[in-house]
C-alpha cells in the first residue's frame, strides 16, 4: 500500500500560497493532507482548497512532522530559517524564495527546461524555483538555445506589481481609486507614485550598477542553462501592470538562426504559446497572459542590426504568479510526483 | 526697422499645439502675429497666449500670407497637404509629422545635437521635427557618440498615452475612473484595455515584423547623425503612462568606452539631467520627466555582457510632448530668431 503525500504550504496566505492551493486543486494533485503554514499572524485563518477547508498553523521547525513534499514562499528569511528542518524531517521541499538558488548542490529547475535534474537526486532535499523573470525568460528562450547556441541576451523588463505581493497589488489598484476621487496616492510600498508610472525594479543596486533583479537574471540563467560563458544583460523595469510581466529579449546566436526556424521551434516549444498576429498588431500583454500557464510569445523578427542572421528578437509576457512562482513549482511536485518520489509505502 | 515675425500654428487644438502656445509664452519667443490654425471644426475657438487671446481659424493654403514661420503639427495628412503651400507663401515650416522626415534636402534637427544644419540653409523651407522617441534617445546618446563612436543600439520603449494624442491620454485616465467604478472600459483610442497593461506600439508592422516606430528610431538616428553604419533593433512599447516616455538603451561602442567617462560627458551635456542614485534607488521616472524640458538619464552602467568596457546600459525618460515634440521645434524657432533668419525689414 501507498498513500499519498503530506504536502505543506509555507506562505499559504500570500499570493503564490493561494496560486498554490488553486492549482493543487485545478490540477489534481494528489495528497493525503494538505497543511497550511504561515506567520503567527496569521494563525487559525481558514483556508479552502476545493472541497478541502484547512486551518492556517504557524510555521515553526516542528510543523513538518510526517510532512513529505513542503512548497516554500514566504520569503528568503523564512526559507533560511525553515527549509532545512523541513529536509530533516523528511520532506522535499521546493523553494520559491532566492535563499538557496545560487548554492552549489541545488538544483535551480524550469521544468521544460531541465526536470532531468531531478531525476539524479537521492534523498529528498532542497529544489530551488527560480526568479520569476528567468523562468519566463527561459520557457521562450530555451527551445532556441538548445538549436542554435545562444551568446548574448539583452533583456529590458516591464514587471507587474505581483512580484512584490498582493499589497503591491492592492497599493496599485488603490492609487487608481485615489486618482479617480481626487485623492492622495498611498505610497506604502514602492513609496512613489506607481499608477501611470514606471520604476527601476524595487531590489538593491550593486557597485556595479545592476540590481538585484537583473543579477538574477545572468546568474540564474548561467546556472539552468550549465553554461558559463552565455552573457546577459538586463534592466529590469516596474510598470503599472497587476500580475504578468513582459519582456523584451534581444538575442545574439553562435550561428545562423532564420524568424521561420525560429516560428518552428516556440510552436513546437512546451509552455509556449505564440501570438504574433501583425496584421491585427495583436501581440503578447500581460492582460492576455494573467492567469494563463503558458508563456506567450510574439513579435519574432530577424533582428536587422545584426548580420548573417545571428540576432532574433522576441516580446514576452507570463503570469508572474503562475507560471513565475506556483506554476513552475507545482510541476517540480508534479515530477516528482510522476516518478514515484513523494509516496511513502505505508505498513498496513 | 526690423519687426518680430509672424508666427502661424498649425494644430493649434493639439496636445503639442496647446504646448506650443504655453511655450512660446514662457520661453517669451518674439512674434508680431500669433495665427492658430485648424480644421474647420476647430475654427472660431478662442485660445489664450499669455495676454493674447487669438481666434483659431481654418488652415487653408491662403492662410500662410504674411507668415514668417508655421509649426505643423496636426498629422502627417495635413503637413502634406499645407506645408508646401506655407513655404510658397515666404514662410518656414517645422513639421511635426513624419510626412517630410526622411526626404532627401529636408533637415531632420534635433538641437542639442544637429543645429548646425539650420545654418547653412538658403531660403525659408521645411524643416523636420523627429519623432519623440527618436529626439529622446538621442539627447542622451550622442554626447557619447561623439566621444566614441556608437556601433550599434538595442532600444526597448515604454512610452505614454501622449503619443497617440490627447484622446488618448483622456481614455487612459477614464480607465481609472472606469475600473474604479466597476464599469466596463471605454477602448475608443486602442481597442483595447491600457489601464494596467501594457502593448506593442499601434504603429503598422512590416513584412520584417517591425513597427513604424522602431522604423523611425533606425532611420532617423542614421540620418540625424549623418551615419549610415549606425546598427539600431528597437522594441516599441506603450505602458500606461500619460506624457512622458522612458526607454532602456543598450549601447556597444567602437572602443574603449568607462562608465565613468559617461557620467562626464553626460553631465556636461545640454538637455540632459542625470538623475543616478544608486543608494536611494530613485532613476529617471516618466512622472518626474512630465513638464520638464530635460531628458533624464539614469541607470548608468557598464554592460557586463560586453567586452574591453565597449557596453553601456543607460535608461532614459523625457517628456513626449515637451522635449519629444512642442520644445524640439521651439528650439528650432529660436535658433532661426537668433540667426536673424526670421525678422523682416519693414519699409518704414
Amino acid at each position: 500500500m501507498v498513500r499519498d503525500p503530506v504536502i505543506a504550504i509555507v506562505g499559504a496566505t500570500g499570493a503564490v500560497g493561494v496560486e498554490f492551493l488553486e492549482l493543487i486543486e485545478r490540477r489534481g494533485v494528489r495528497f493525503s493532507e494538505l497543511r497550511l503554514l504561515a506567520s503567527a499572524r496569521s494563525a487559525g485563518t481558514t483556508m479552502r482548497c476545493g472541497v478541502h477547508e484547512c486551518m492556517v498553523q504557524e510555521a515553526t521547525p516542528e510543523a513538518f512532522e510526517g510532512v513529505d513534499l513542503a512548497l516554500f514562499s514566504a520569503g528568503k528569511g523564512v526559507s533560511k530559517a525553515l527549509a532545512p528542518a523541513a529536509v530533516r524531517a523528511g520532506a522535499w521541499v521546493v523553494d520559491n524564495s532566492s535563499a538557496f538558488r545560487m548554492d552549489e548542490g541545488i538544483p535551480l529547475v524550469v521544468p521544460e527546461v531541465n526536470a532531468h535534474e531531478l531525476d539524479v537526486l537521492g534523498a529528498p532535499c532542497i529544489i530551488a524555483n527560480p526568479n520569476c523573470s528567468t523562468i519566463i525568460a527561459l520557457v521562450a528562450v530555451t527551445p532556441l538555445h538548445r538549436a542554435v547556441r545562444v551568446e548574448r541576451m539583452v533583456v529590458s523588463t516591464y514587471q507587474a506589481a505581483s512580484g512584490a505581493g498582493a499589497a503591491a497589488m492592492r497599493e496599485l489598484e488603490g492609487q487608481a481609486r485615489e486618482f479617480a476621487d481626487g485623492r492622495e496616492f498611498t505610497t506604502d510600498v514602492f513609496g512613489r507614485q506607481y499608477l501611470f508610472n514606471v520604476f527601476s525594479h524595487n531590489s538593491a543596486v550593486g557597485a556595479d550598477g545592476y540590481n538585484e533583479e537583473e543579477r538574477k537574471l545572468l546568474q540564474e540563467t548561467r546556472k539552468i542553462w550549465g553554461d558559463p560563458s552565455v552573457r546577459v544583460t538586463a534592466t529590469c523595469v516596474r510598470v503599472p501592470v497587476l500580475r504578468a510581466h513582459c519582456e523584451a529579449i534581444n538575442l545574439t546566436f553562435a550561428g545562423d538562426m532564420p524568424e521561420s526556424r525560429v516560428r518552428e521551434l516556440l510552436a513546437a516549444a512546451p509552455g509556449v504559446q505564440v501570438v504574433d498576429d501583425r496584421a491585427a498588431n495583436r501581440f503578447p500583454e500581460p492582460i492576455g497572459a494573467a492567469g494563463k500557464d503558458d508563456v506567450l510569445v510574439g513579435r519574432i523578427r530577424q533582428d536587422w542590426s545584426q548580420p548573417d542572421r545571428r540576432g532574433i528578437d522576441l516580446f514576452v509576457a507570463g503570469d508572474q504568479i503562475r507560471k513565475g512562482a506556483a506554476l513552475n513549482a507545482i510541476q517540480i511536485t508534479e515530477h516528482l510526483l510522476a516518478a514515484g518520489r513523494l509516496t511513502r509505502a505505508t505498513v498496513g
